[in-house]
């Protein structure tokens, strides 16, 4: 018999503990033992809840030797930095849905749990109840991963759909995603991408080996998307999406979150709502695309079962999760990316925009005294550039937004 | 160093060995050992090319002792049948893509890997290079699998991607099929099921852990879809698309191969061209779709090698993969399975359509003399007491399909 420990009881630890009684027959045979939570860790009191009997504190679920699995769902960095730390030291397995923690102290938490023989195991902080982390590192076994590239924030998501579908603005959409409940009232890091960022960072981290850090990586948000540039790039066959993405490039790992033009083929196109998909490119497998509900109470919850069968299966360490510190290093700058882009202006004439912009494809349909159009293949650097020259001829550059290939 | 023999060395089986060579580093990193391949088996001779020296027979490769790991890629169930056995029984892994023997002998021969603590696996017997075997029996590890659904086959996707698209006849679509190199000659397999229905019948046994026997499944094939149902379907909002399906219910396991209409809001309804999509549904995680190039050398391949590697991390055998068989008692009457239905007729008014078919929702757009309408949900055994009163009207039924919600 193995006794768990649920740390922080909000939505995804009471989840956790709803999905292991439900299932709990089912999960022990997979698991091939028994098992039972014996602590639930809360700062608020469980005192007359159904669960006031497994009431304990962190120091004591530590010192208990009959624990042997420690699920880590505080979020944040403080306490779970801390408490991860000293339950993997102790010799016990760590599960949690903590992506910024997992962001920002993976390559050493992984570590430690390999040199203590247990595991530190996360497959809940990307994608929900998607399983992509375990896929990741165990059943795209033969090639190399050369790129991913995910839909990775369901409120934004939400709030994109919303405007394309039924041409809200953005202002419109986070009000209807906040009176859902999928949006914070401060939706800072959704908006502004960190979110995306976090879990890019990730799977990158994985598929590569190599720790890469969110505050390393270039990232926009959607804030200053307008209905006219999903109008303008439905025109061109696009819908637009935020998209977290890393590859491997020569200069080093390209890792960006921005918003970007998506083909209407694309399979990541019709990922709607607060849904998730994330694509895995290898020149062997081809695209790989894995779609599912990117969180939500009972999904995440099931990710940290599904981590927890597998890390009492497996016993010891799990060789094949975990990857080197990078000392920052490994990130290319994002200015050498190179995509095709759309722009949005005023003020230029066909002759100006060829002249700063070179070959483009104009997208018809805009409002009278605007141009939208797609360019031909350029880095970030020298979008930059064309931006700053068209400022100096006197135009406004409403938008300018990446076309990406998937 | 752990030796493998590659027995059946046609598109698959070459692709193995490419594969192999050109990741060998990475896989031997990853299966945590030395690897090579030591025997190569074909009727075909190897003189002349690359794999000369590789050249060997079945007793050979049983024979030698070094051989831990014997890669099936004949296809078929003879002499598949008798080799997968033999080396199981001799203490050899074995790894396929052979669909139609796990879907005849699976649970036998997982029942003999077990007892010599071995693996039989078969990532890429489904779904071509996505994960889904895999996910299935390990990824998924809290909640119940509760519905399968997946579009199963390339060939006959691409035949009716194109008569969606393009307005081909099936006739024209499997012309062109033909002359890309996805249908065979003889495209008899693809075109009336039996290779989606194996592929479901491989899911649900891993789902439902019982063996699910494709002789015993209801299979329709798509040659009598016509240009007039695609256009029908249209009209009301969907697609047609070839679906496996399974789900648990009362009577038992039901299971089905047919043409659907889905909703164009689907996930599976953008699945085009050779592309597989395969929805997962269960109770905590909600729906999760994987998505991928379904068929093709080198995802076939490397779906084998991550079988492989599989086998050599665990080493003995994975006890979470595996079924009881069944007697055959497993599977509901395909009668009692109840949706919703399209109907094309002639020869019915108004009022006699609403006398047999109740409450209808007409499709605007057929021919002059033709009624399309959806019903509401029925049963097959119902349906075909429909058709009969139809026919006993003066009517034709030009066709009957069947409405999925995914």
């Amino acid at each position: 018999m193995t006794k768990i420990a649920i740390i922080g009881f909000g939505v995804v630890g009471s989840g956790v503990a709803e999905v292991f009684y439900k299932n709990r027959q089912s999960i022990e045979k997979k698991a091939g033992r028994e098992l039972d939570i014996k602590y639930i860790v809360d700062v608020r009191s469980l005192e007359g809840t159904v669960w006031a009997d497994k009431a304990g504190t962190y120091e004591q679920a530590l010192a208990d030797p009959e624990v042997g699995v420690m699920i880590e769902t505080i979020g944040g960095l403080t306490p779970a930095y801390d408490f991860s730390k000293r339950a993997l030291l102790a010799g016990k397995h760590v599960i949690t849905s903590n992506k910024e923690l997992v962001a920002a102290h993976g390559a050493e938490l992984l570590g430690i749990a390999k040199e203590n023989n247990v595991n530190y195991l996360f497959e809940a902080s990307v994608g929900g109840g998607i399983p992509i982390i375990h896929p990741l590192y165990q059943c795209l076994g033969a090639g190399e991963v050369e790129e991913i590239a995910g839909i990775l924030n369901g409120t934004t998501n939400f709030i994109m759909t919303r405007m394309f579908r039924d041409k809200m603005s953005f202002e419109q959409a986070l009000g209807l995603a906040q009176d859902n409940g999928y949006a914070e009232r401060n939706p800072a890091a959704d908006v502004e991408g960190t979110d995306a960022c976090r879990k890019i960072c990730i799977l990158a981290s994985i598929a590569f080996g190599s720790h890469v850090y969110p505050d390393n990586i270039h990232t926009e948000g959607i804030a200053a998307l307008t209905a006219e540039d999903v109008a303008a790039a439905a025109s061109a066959g696009y819908v637009i999406k935020l998209i977290g993405r890393a590859k491997k490039t020569e200069k080093g790992l390209m890792v960006m979150v921005s918003p970007a033009l998506i083909s209407q083929e694309s399979q990541l196109a019709n990922v709607s709502d607060v849904f998730n998909g994330i694509l895995v490119r290898s020149s062997d497998t081809g695209d790989v695309v894995f779609y599912g509900r990117g969180a939500g109470k009972l999904p995440t919850a099931a990710a940290v079962i599904s981590d927890l069968v597998d890390a009492m299966k497996e016993g010891g360490h799990i060789d094949s999760l975990g990857w080197e510190d990078s000392g920052r290093s490994n990130v290319a700058d994002w200015r050498d990316d190179v995509t095709r882009m759309m722009f949005r202006t005023s003020g230029l004439g066909r002759t100006e925009i060829q002249r700063i912009f070179g070959t483009v494809e104009p997208i018809q349909g805009a409002a009278q005294e605007e141009r939208a159009f797609l360019t031909e293949p350029v880095s970030g650097r020298q979008t930059e550039e064309w931006i700053r020259l068209a400022k100096a001829a006197g135009a406004e550059v409403r938008s300018a937004i990446r076309v990406l290939e998937y």
